[in-house]
C-alpha cells in the first residue's frame, strides 16, 4: 500500500540492525544564514570566512549543532517517529569540519532495546553516524528512546543495554582543524583563555531569548525533522500540553548562543558526554542558560588549543543567577528544561 | 505624478497585449535555504547536490513551486494589484530546470477578458511565462482573475474568452532533466516506483502544518509578491475576513511538502491542469492534505520515467483520513480550501 | 572573572578612543534571502546579478541598510549595551559597494561626551566605520546614544560636543559605483528619472506592513545586535511598555521597501543626514511611510545619475495619506515613529 512512512514501533528493531536515513542534504550558507538569524550566535570562527581561513580552514566552519540537527533530523523519520521520550545523548563526537556547500548523509545501528516494565513500549539505542560526500565520519552520537510498541501483546526483542562512558575523556575528542596561534581574541570578543577556565567556575550567562511558533517551526524544517508534534496545533491541542512542543535541539542550540555571554572562545563544540531534556518548552517561553565547568584538559600534541567540560543548564522564564540545578534528591526546579554535559575546545 | 504603480484595472487590459514584468530576481541558496524552512520539504532531488549531479543535473535543482512563485509574484503589480479573486490556473508547464544563481523574469500575454453581468469587473485570461537568464523558457502558465473596473460605466473591452485544455496531455510534458536510472529508492525515503501508482488510487498525507503570520509573510515577500492582503493587519481589520489572507501559493507548497508522505519519489512537478482556492486560510490555521491518482503515463522516448497525474485536496483543520472532497452537487465542505488538478514526475 | 561583557557605562568612555569593535562578519546570498523574505524589498539592483553586471557591477550589490545593520550590530556590545536611548544619527556615507562573500568588520571612535544635567547617564558620540577583508572603507556614519552611568557619584569625563554637519551636501556623497547609461526602467517597475522630482513633492508609499516577534527577532539576529531588548519578553514584561521593543532599524528597512512605491529607481542609498527614533514600534503594528523630496542635485562628473534627498517618516497603525509630520511646536503625531532624513541616487 502507497502510503507515508509510518515509522517504526519498538519491536520492528533488531540488534546490531544498520539503518540508512533517507534525504542527504546539501549545507549552504543559506542555512548558515537562517541558523544565524534563528539563534543570533556570536562566535567568530563560524562568523568570518577570512578569520577562519587565517586559522587554516577552508572557510568559515558551519556550526556544529546545524550539523548535528541535520543528521539528527535524518534519523527522525526511522527511529524516533513513535517515539514517547528522546531519553539522553552519550559518545557525541564533532569529527570533521563541514563547510557550506558539503553534503551530509546519516545511518544509524541499533546498539540495545530493552522493553519497558508496562510492556508498552520499548528504549532503543541508536548510534547515529553523519558522514560527507567524500564519505568522511562528520560527527557520531548515541542516543536513546522510548519507542510505543505496535501492539502490547507482540514479542519483544531480546533484552540489550548497551555499555556506554558517563563521558568522552579528552584523549577520545578530535581537537579542531583550525590552528590558534594566531586567533585574535579581540575580534572574537572576550580574552578568555584555556587557563581562564577551572573546574567549579559558575558561569551565568544572563540574557534570555523569548521562542516565537514560527521561529522554532523554521527552525526545525530547516533540519527536515519531521517529528509532528513540533508542526500541528490542530492535532497537539488534544495532547496532555494542548500545543506544539518546540524541538529539544532548539533548546540546546539557544543555550549555546546565549552561552557566548563568558564563553567567547569555546570556539566548537567537540563532544556531547550526555544530555537530558529535562521538561518540554513552548512558544512564548523566554530561555535562560548558565553553565559550570567541569573540567579542562590539554589537547593532545596541540599547545594552541585545549578542552573545556562544561554542564550547561538551560531554563525557561527564571533568569539563571542563582545557578538553577538539581536538587539532592535528583529532582529539578521547574524552570529547569536542559542538563547538557559537554566538551568544547577553547585556544590556549 | 510621481507615486506608487496603483495597477491596472480590467478596462486597462487589451487582448493581445504583452507586458514585459519588472525586476528579474536572482535565486541563490539563500532563497532555497528559506524555502526548506518554510515548508519543510524532503524531496531528495532538490535537498542533495551529490545526488542530483550523480542522475547527470548541474546542481540540486531549485524547488518547481519555488519558481512557480517567483515567476508568479513579477506578475502581480501588473495583473493582479486590484484583482478581487485569483479564480484558476491551466495549462501550467515546467520546462527547463532552475538552478541556484539563475535569474528570472517573467512577462505575461493578455489572452483573454469577459465583463462581469454586474459591470462592477472582469475577468482577465493572462499566459504568464517565466525566462531564465539565457532567454530559455523555464515556465509557462493560464491564469484568471477577477479584475474591479476603474469606473462600472467604462466601456468594457471586447469579450474573448480563450480555448484552454482540461488538462494537459502526457505528450505536452517536458520529462525531467535528470536521468532515473541510478536513482537511489532508498536515499528518497521509500520505493514507489511508477507502477507502483493507479487511476483510482487515495493517498492521504496524515500530517499537518499550522500556518504562522511571519511564516506566510516571509514566504510571500521572498516571492517579491506585493498583494497588499497578506501584510497589513491594520488595512484588513476593516475587511470582511478582519486579518490577512495566506497568499494561496503559500497553500499549494504546503500541499505538496506534505504530499511527500506517500509521493517521495514525485520528483517533480511537470504540469498545472487546473486549480482552484476553494477558500481562504489564515495564520492559526493547520493544513492536511490528500491526493487521488487520476492517470498515470510514460513519458515519450523515456524508459527510466514517467508522469502520475494527480489531484490533490488541501484542508484546514481537518485530517484527510475521510478523503474530504466535492460533493455531487459541485459545493466543498467547509474545511477544504484548495483543489489542485497536476502532474507530477516519478522514476520508473 | 569569567562573564558576559557588561558593556561600557557613561563613565567607562574616554574622547579620542578607537574602539575595535568583535566579530567580523560574511555576508552572504543566505542574509540576502533573509532580507528580503523580511522587508520584501523590490529594488532592481539588489535582485539582479545579471542586471547589475550590466551596469558594471561584479555581481548584485547587498541592499545598503543590510550592510549598515550589520556594522550598526557589531558596535552594540561595546557602545550601546548600556545604551537608554538611541538618540540620533549624522554623517552617514555609504562609500563602496557590498558584495555577497565580502567580510565586514567595524570599529568607532568616541567623538564626543557629555554627562546629562541628572548626573545618572552621559551622552556618548561616536563616528563608527565599517571596512570590509580587504580594508577597504564601506560606510561610516555618526551616531549618539544616551548611556547610563555605572554610578551618580563617579566623576564625568570633560564634556566635548562634536561639530556636526546638519546634513551631508552632494559633493560629500560617493556616487553609485554602477554605471547607469544603460538602466533598464521598464525592469525597474517606474519610469521615474531624478528630473522627476522637485523640491517638496510629498510621495504617499501607500502600503502597510504588518511587523511580527519572529520577525523583528529573525532579523535583529541576523544583525548579530545583541540588545536585550528585542528578544526578552520575560524580563521586557517587567518594564514600561511590558513588551519587546523592535530594533529602530527595522522600521528603517520596512519604509525603506515601503518607499518602493514612488522611489522605484531610487537605487542606492547613499547618505544619511539626521534621523529620529520618535517613538518605539512594538509587534503587530502596521508601519506605513511617506516621503518629501527636500532637494535633488547632480553627481559631480556623472551625467547618468544624481542625488534626491528625501526625508521618510514612518507611522504605526496610521495611512500616510494626510503626510502626518512634526507639528509647528516641534511635536509628533503619536503615530509618527520614525524620521529620516538621507540622500538616494536616482538615475537621470
Amino acid at each position: 500500500v502507497i502510503g507515508p512512512g509510518s515509522g517504526r514501533f519498538f519491536e520492528d528493531f533488531a540488534l546490531g540492525e544498520m539503518i540508512e536515513h533517507a534525504t542527504p542534504r546539501t549545507v549552504t550558507v543559506g542555512d548558515v544564514a537562517l541558523y544565524q538569524a534563528l539563534y543570533g550566535s556570536r562566535f567568530v570562527l563560524q562568523s568570518s570566512a577570512p578569520f577562519a581561513k587565517a586559522l587554516g580552514l577552508h572557510d568559515a566552519p558551519v556550526d556544529d549543532l546545524l550539523v548535528f540537527h541535520t543528521v539528527f533530523g535524518k534519523s527522525v523519520p526511522d527511529i524516533s517517529l513513535n517515539a514517547v521520550a528522546n531519553l539522553g545523548y552519550a559518545e557525541g563526537k564533532f569529527i570533521a569540519p563541514v563547510y557550506p556547500g558539503d553534503t551530509l548523509r546519516a545511518h544509524s545501528e541499533v546498539i540495545g532495546l530493552r522493553e519497558t516494565s508496562n510492556r508498552k513500549s520499548g528504549i532503543v539505542y541508536v548510534r547515529t553516524t553523519g558522514i560527507n560526500q567524500a564519505g568522511a565520519l562528520v560527527l557520531s552520537y548515541v542516543r536513546w528512546v522510548m519507542v510505543n510498541k505496535k501492539a502490547e501483546t507482540s514479542p519483544a526483542p531480546e533484552t540489550h543495554t548497551p555499555q556506554l562512558w558517563e563521558a568522552l575523556s579528552p584523549e577520545d575528542l578530535v581537537p579542531p582543524h583550525a590552528r590558534f596561534e594566531r586567533y585574535k581574541f579581540d575580534l572574537a570578543g572576550a580574552p578568555y583563555r584555556l587557563h581562564d577556565y577551572a573546574a567549579g567556575d559558575k558561569i551565568d550567562h544572563v540574557e534570555g531569548q523569548t521562542i516565537e511558533e514560527a521561529e522554532h517551526q523554521l527552525a526545525t524544517r530547516l533540519y527536515q525533522n519531521a517529528a509532528k508534534v513540533h508542526f500541528n496545533a490542530h492535532a497537539q491541542s488534544t495532547t496532555r500540553f494542548a500545543k506544539r512542543l518546540v524541538y529539544g535541539g532548539h533548546i540546546i542550540s539557544l543555550a549555546r548562543a546565549l552561552s557566548f555571554n563568558g564563553l567567547q572562545n569555546a570556539v566548537h563544540i567537540v563532544g556531547i558526554n550526555a544530555g537530558t531534556h529535562v521538561a518540554p518548552a513552548f512558544a512564548g517561553d523566554t530561555i535562560y542558560a548558565w553553565s559550570e565547568v567541569l573540567a579542562t584538559a590539554n589537547a593532545h600534541g596541540r599547545s594552541d588549543v585545549g578542552f573545556v567540560r562544561l554542564r550547561t543548564i538551560a531554563t525557561k522564564n527564571e533568569p539563571c543567577g542563582a545557578f538553577p540545578c538539581r536538587g539532592s534528591d535528583g529532582s529539578y526546579p521547574p524552570s529547569v528544561i536542559l542538563d547538557l554535559d559537554y566538551w568544547v575546545a577553547v585556544p590556549r
